[in-house]
């Protein structure tokens, strides 16, 4: 078992004062880790959302807990020091980032990259070995270029922004600021458009490019086509997990959550703050309303209202997708009961047909 | 927002001739971009398939529309120049064409890529940075290799094609002439093929290869695996998406088109033809007929005629599933039907139950 | 037609006895290489489990057959040599592995390879061109990095391991002995976890790492990301198809089969000798019990207890499912049944109110 090795000491008391804590017990506990209570050894500081998370945590060898007042009311006695936050969770994601190492990359181009020279560099990048920047791009302050990234002509990449190994960004596509694109993903290939001639595809141009807002995070592995004439965006602070497929000509808004596996298909509407699930998707030229939730897999083959969950495929309201699964479970039973009810019907019929001539 | 730069400028008349259309209108307009309706600006030419379209067209900044006579039959005067051809989108795709940004790329090969000594390399091949290939090797003529391609040993690539970055080619793959391979896809990795002996999986190794035909695109992060023994077949002219699987001893027609997340599972024989919608699949030895259709999230776990448009997991006839989707919609109101017929023949039965003794 | 160049010459009679068989026929017969009975050619060696097959595999050109005993038995006199085995399938498995071709690749390091000063090196590693290898990592003995493998810091790579080319390890992976990283597979990327404050996403840190145990194989473009606290594993002997997703802090056990597109959310614990057909997953935190199957498509948003198979979305047992799917099929006509009991029971019901007055 691989052992995440400590290198950051903390007290608990600095924690509590990061986190706008209230601390309970010795301050000077030295914290040198956060974990989960199953991974929890002696030094790190834990979680705990419920009494009994808080009594699981309490009883494992961890150093120190963050909890809420309400949680920490319900116990009498505790046997390790406490940090007492309302939101405990964000407390926990604040030291969380305390703890986080800092990217690992050397400062500077290293030599084997292959710069074009009209291409505008800012402070403080770094750039891997073997990237390659095509002419006319522009490379934002303090960004990050993973060996083996391809940056195709005039595209920029926007300041403090990471593109990890392998990314390849097609000619003229925009990255905003502060943007996290993961390994192999692929930003501007061609959308997926034939016209059949005879029985022939001919493939139509795309001619458009794609832009990426600021703080936008693409997964490993996950593609966003270029469109055939404008641009397909994807707005500020949008992140998409791994393997997702942003097809040619799609808007997408802000703040929206893309997960694993979900494709969204040519010219969609994407408002802000909509929550796609995984191996979820979207038709081509649906409008999906902000703040809208599909489900794992659910499919929208029409547009979604700002703020309903839709689940199923395909996608209709929730609420009424849980009544039709748990219909469908009744089903064979169902149709048992209505074989039953043709059979006492028919067996009725025929005693009042009887009954007929003597009325 | 991203403008794209226009680079290329047509007279409306050079176009006409081109699409071989009607001109109505100043045919010494400038025409410097193609557009949708929503990102026209003064320059543009634009493409409309329906009065609304060409009432939104004519109303925007762009400066010509190309449509059919039919639609501008309908019309009285117009405020633009039109281009007008019977078959409107072939001739707005025609102009694409020539709008389009010629493929970007350095002519020779890049010192730094690294290339066997027996390779055999075509007329005007043009390949990047950090490019692999691997000893007997044939890359044909005007092929073209973004930086890091790799090419496994005996492998080889048709004249003028395409491998965008990070694209992996394993041993012994054949690529045929005019294939696009975008970025990261990876052709002739194993097929996925185990043996379970007691508890224990134990590899099947994988001897065969690809072929990919002529004029076949592949999208970003596909993969297509080699086969067993014999060949893992792509004919000419097939598209593929995204992120598409084509697993081991696949052999798949020509002209089929194959969406985004689909995947083919091993030895499945795929017609000519075939269309894929997104996330759709194919289980493992189905056979598909030439022109069948798989809607979009169809998986066929048995055979598919030919012509047939299947839907649904197990997929079955489109039609039939459209039928089975409404009764479903109509299934929890069904069951309270139901239940209330088993209450009132109850209320008959008792009832005739009690006028029996009276018989 | 690409035809797999024939590089191996064994006699009929050194096959048998190395897959432990029982010759029939002529034991000197040159056998070239082994193929389906669709591309046998002479010299190819096949593998029938049934008599149509090993009717078919006679008809071929192929110059002999591996069967079993009680398939031969079924027939007379043959027209060509056989190998007769128990387990003729493992048998033909063992001949596959005698004729594939050795991993084709140099030995040592190439001079391109930017390896930091204090890794660790085992012997005989083989590392090819624009491989980045950082500080701290440990490379063990035989393993084979090819073009363009990215190794982040304090990763390691097992023993014989091969990682194919562009994948990307990020820090602190680590990778067993034997192992197989298919090209383009990403390890250790970020998990996807974000904390909405107000309408903004805040990204959670991810501290962990992952951890893939010995003789795990990892498909072509398949991510396994990084754990918040604590370590993502895969167990031993467990392999991936291409286009998988394993979340943030799932455990995997022991020689699982994970098949093609599927997606096991963050958290999820699966046992040992589970099975996921294509397309299929898991929810976040589920638990999947050993030797488990989920089949095509099947979505788990709950538990599965362990040896269960399980279908559908949500995952139900197979059985069950495939009643409901059975009776799916006969709703529209069972509503169309219903709306007619529905009329007869309001005649039966009319003519006994109309029989009242009378009583």
């Amino acid at each position: 078992m691989t052992q995440i090795e400590h290198t950051t000491v903390w007290s608990l008391s600095d924690i509590n004062t990061l986190v706008e804590g209230v601390l309970e017990g010795e301050g000077a506990t030295q914290i040198l880790g956060l974990s989960s209570v199953e991974d929890a050894r002696e030094g790190d500081l834990l979680f705990a959302e419920s009494t009994r998370f808080l009594n699981a945590a309490l009883r494992s060898p961890a150093s120190a807990i963050i909890t809420t007042p309400a949680i920490r009311a319900e116990m009498g006695e505790v046997s390790k020091p406490l940090i007492l936050a309302e939101n405990a969770r964000l407390a926990f994601m604040t030291a969380l980032e305390r703890f986080a190492p800092p990217l690992h990359f050397p400062e500077g181009i290293h030599p084997s990259a292959i710069i074009a020279s009209d291409v505008v560099l800012g402070e403080g990048v770094r750039i891997g070995p073997g990237v390659t920047v095509e002419e006319g791009c522009r490379i934002g302050d303090r960004a990050v270029l993973f060996p083996g990234v391809y940056v195709g002509y005039h595209s920029s990449v926007g300041d403090d922004s990471v593109l990890y190994p392998h990314v390849a960004l097609y000619p003229r596509v925009t990255v905003g600021k502060r943007c996290i694109l993961h390994a192999n993903s692929v930003i501007g290939a061609d959308g997926f458009g034939f016209v059949l001639i005879g029985s022939v595809l001919r493939k139509v141009p795309h001619l458009g490019s794609v832009e990426l807002g600021d703080d936008v995070e693409i997964g490993a592995c996950s593609t966003v086509d270029r469109s055939k004439t404008g641009i397909t965006r994807i707005g500020s602070g949008t992140k998409l997990d791994n393997h997702v497929q942003v097809a040619h000509n799609c808007t997408i808004g802000r703040f929206c959550v893309i997960s694993a596996h979900t494709g969204i298909a040519g010219g969609a509407i994407i408002g802000d703050g909509v929550i796609f699930a995984g191996q979820s998707g979207a038709a081509d030229h649906v409008t999906i309303g902000d703040r809208a939730r599909l489900v794992a897999r659910a499919g929208a083959i029409g547009n979604v209202p700002a703020g309903e969950t839709y689940s199923g495929f395909p996608a209709r309201p929730h609420r009424r997708v849980l009544k039709e699964w748990a219909a469908v479970g009744q089903l064979p039973e169902g149709l048992r009961r209505l074989k039953a009810l043709e059979k006492r019907i028919a067996e009725l019929e025929e005693r009042l047909m009887q009954e007929e001539p003597s009325a």
